[in-house]
């Protein structure tokens, strides 16, 4: 029974394979009468796409999203909305020698267990690539979010083990590491530089921050707006930790400490993260994610093959050194998929 | 729209407000002729049951489970089963005073925010009380489990600050904190007495861990293992963060560290946590949860009334100093729910 | 994988089998703030109640409502609503010689093939006795209709080969069939007298009508309106055949006759049924059920036991000569689960 | 909430319109490795395309289909398999005039009134287009049940007030009516032509037939196998009444009649048309569909514009005289779609 559909009234089908012709994206319940239009969608695209940085893979994609249904006359019409995405430059050979060897760290071993066959182009399904799809149909969730007011962002807190100090929105994107604090982004360059020298990858911790998100949104028990959200971004491949608000640090608190005083204009503090027993407060949503290093490495790695013989593995290819910055956009696009969908939940019963 | 169903194939829907008459769940999509009796679910809840440790509430709750459908001659039948489990000991007299305010730190705002009206009855819905229901769901799971010979158990490794250094899974339950390091559990009893004296309330982590999970479990890419379980444990009130594997810990290492080299007999160690690309790989689940300290704290509050005005708060009645460990056998329940699920949701395309 | 729940927002889940101790429902998704109280549900139960009319069985349920959670100072609260209703008069005796042999044209034999185990007791979960749990959560979904001013009324236009001519709605409870012509109900109980004397049973068609629906309801192309409506109505046992508007008849029209022409005051004829393309159109909704008859009779039957053997069975008990007028309320219930459940959808996203 | 959903486990989702750039599906569930090609989905549609029929539309779709996903060497991997079947000859300009005015029997005022807006080409999503992607997922459905030796079968038993006296399944297609009965075809035709003649058009039943399909498929109480097949029939626009087994006629019978005694080889009869209580009894599943007469009829008609003022209108354009037979593999694949849901629903539980 698949599972590649997020969502309850905002509804999103995700499909393709790395190395097949395309991937994307088709949205049932998207609202009638927003505006949309491809150009809407490839910006948001353009945030994920590698070769944008130093650090990053020099695959060029350049990303551009076909329309296919529910759009007419610049407008979404309540049809369902089909998303299209062409894989351009797709060099299957390269990933030839790994037919028959399953990668430390990826999904090969357990694709193979689960279906008894496999697509080892690039990783198939299990590729990032596939997150292409979330962060176009993230954008069309954005359309909804626009009429609420809701705004969302995402920057690194922590990368290689260096930590920003403070965060500047304005300046995120003017480093290669989607690094909020200019003052930590050249440490972070220098971190990345060493480990990419030494053939290794490294991961970090992102931040995510949702603006104007009125009280009310979650829906208890088990749909609270912080269990559906830790599960949005925890099924973004490379996500291992999930948390809210205070989060893990909240478990060293005292109640005294961690309670957020109400006052008459909001609340005093936002240890909670913006949300109370799995509904929005009205006060900012603070996420954050760890992100584990990129487990394709240059380095020789211990496996074994598809008859559980050992193997010995160098994974060469195109790769990223970290899952950061590619993943901001994503885990962004996870966020306004989540919020989207409640907004509207909660529209069927207000 | 509602949230109080879990599940796709193996589907439980809760139900039941702290001081309604009962809480109960429905269990829709077991598999037929399983054995199950009362006692069975019982034994479980007598984990949760406040008044068995010293610093937690001295409400008595004699959580006897009756199975209203489902069940014919002591086996399941596939048709629902309602389990229903009384409210016997539930003072309404005590929150008269909470009618019009809303408690820091609890769901109270929040639900006067979405619904417009609220039982503000020792938390209604949003009291740990429901989660009673989810104990006994959990309890038919791990009949689902059984056969498949998957075990799950829980502890705490961190309690006010303080932490195991190792796990005997034997003494968890020999203290009332479920702290499977018997060295380290007089330090707990010792901070929770303290914040106790002083008023206040504590948090903590639990690890949950799950052997004999076969590989193959879990459904990308939204229906992740990990994904789910994210989503299951942050459902659980007090939760505000969760990991899995190395968890946050990952961000801070190299690729080289954290990838699991894959040996013949099985993966070399297992930073991942048992999962690989959302699907299980065969090596134990190992998931933490970060838990806050309970906000129902006797000292004094600033907050708001439904009218808007500032008030303080001093909340009385009876509670507990931390969530944890009732909240162990909940989490477990949880972890338990997600794995019968997978594992018939696996059943169906294999 | 259960199938124990009907609507996407308006959620309902059904549980209990004829003989154990009670059935029930769990209404999740219900808007806050609307009246509710067990009279509300009560009374619409006492027009499925057996002994009612002189050919049906004798067996007496007062059918009481326990409402056990959602519900707080006589408004619903926007939690899951737990409705039970005890099986009160439940005489298991009487079934005994039914545990080995299957009855025909009951779910006995279909029952034990899909699950191995069979409550055999009154036909547990297949017994009409469910549908007293449809029954009473239909009367919740009629609240969300009543803010929307829409009426759904049900009655008989076939019974055993005699047809109304007319239907004057304020006579439908004046007989013991739901016979909406005074005219023509002797002519039902004559009917009804001769089938009941030959120990044999008779089917009939009952129509049901909802008044006020607003256009715009169904989401083409698998939800629409029609599509779930003849599902919902389907799904009552004994039913075997559902039209809507001129139904079957519209096979044998020309395109020109059966086209309703749309006129500024609304449309002319209403062939449609009140629904176009899978949407409301405004106009009434107009449906039709065939209902089979009852296949417990008194005359003796070919059948075999689980052993396979062939046996010979006259089944005795309680039992009533048709389905209708039981199943009256009980079609008028899933029209308006049906209904609920769209409106709160189309509240989504208007 | 969109409802372009269909099935739990094997679920498809499709999206298009009539003259946008193509229609298409999303099989998310499919089990992994059954050999699949564009072939085996090409060879159903060619059942459906317009121009093969003397009385049908003389638009010329080839309708190839393209895999995008979840196929990795022919065969299925698991993931979601992407179909998209691209429109080729979409005359739009035909459509001008309708841009203003809603079609009597059409979708185009109900639509309006749901959305708000509306793609007046051709239907658009309300057009028969979007059954081609039905029928593609349909097929896919059939390698499903394949593996279980299920067949489907349909055929026309009434078109325009001719009913057939026989069933020859082997000469179904040999007439452009897939009419069952050789003896009967010429009248069938005869009754077109004149109809055809008059720029009328007609109506008719299709029955479909299920034959290998194994006993315990189906999901009771709400997802009965009766209760789903009857909505997967009336999903498909134009349906307006579906039946099972003996159907309508059963209202007319006494149970001795109706009831199918069980022999130790089998039923003796098949009143039930397959399903007991909602669930397969092993017998052929027999289905009927009632058909209306197309709508689009060269005749003057009565109608409203967006303003609401009165109009004439005489649809121009291609048009298919009814949509027999057009419309019977379109409620093959619907069978098709069922029964391979359940089939795999089963496997969960069983």
């Amino acid at each position: 029974m698949g599972g590649n559909t997020f969502g309850q009234v905002f509804r999103v089908t995700t499909w393709g394979e790395s190395h097949g012709p395309a991937v994307g994206a088709i949205i049932d319940g998207c609202p009638p009468r927003l505006s949309l239009s491809p150009e809407d969608l490839e910006r948001e695209l353009a945030r994920r796409r590698p070769g944008q940085q130093s650090h990053a893979t020099t695959r060029q994609e350049p990303d551009t999203v076909e329309i296919f249904s529910g759009v007419f006359g610049g407008f979404t019409t309540g049809a369902p909305i089909s998303l299209v995405i062409y894989n351009r430059d797709a060099r299957s050979r390269d990933y030839e020698e790994l037919r028959e060897v399953f990668r430390p760290g990826h999904g090969d071993f357990t694709y193979q267990a689960k279906y008894g066959i496999r697509d080892h182009r690039g990783g198939g399904r299990a590729s990032a690539r596939e997150t292409a799809a979330r962060v176009a149909a993230g954008a069309v969730a954005q359309k909804v979010l626009d009429a609420g007011g809701v705004k969302v962002v995402g920057y690194t807190v922590e990368l290689g083990g260096v930590r920003v100090n403070r965060v500047e929105e304005g300046t995120i994107w003017d480093n290669p590491f989607a690094c909020p604090d200019p003052e930590v982004a050249p440490a972070m360059a220098a971190r990345v530089e060493e480990v990419q020298r030494a053939g290794d990858s490294l991961g970090g911790v992102v931040e995510i921050v949702a603006r104007g998100c009125p009280a009310g949104l979650g829906e208890p028990v088990f749909d609270k707006l912080d269990a559906v959200l830790a599960g949005a971004l925890m099924s973004v491949g490379a996500v291992k930790g999930v948390e809210i608000g205070a989060g893990f640090q909240a478990a060293r608190m005292l109640g005294s400490q961690h309670n957020d005083p109400i006052l008459p204009g909001g609340f005093a503090s936002n240890h909670a993260g913006g949300i109370l027993a799995g509904i929005s407060n009205g006060a900012d949503l603070v996420l954050r994610a760890a992100v584990k290093p990129i487990p394709s490495i240059a380095r020789e790695q211990d496996t074994i093959d598809l008859r559980g013989q050992p193997r010995t593995l160098r994974v060469g290819g195109r790769h990223d050194v970290s899952a950061i910055p590619r993943i901001v956009p994503v885990l962004v696009a996870m966020v306004r998929l989540t919020l989207a969908d409640f907004l509207l939940r909660q529209k069927a019963i207000a």
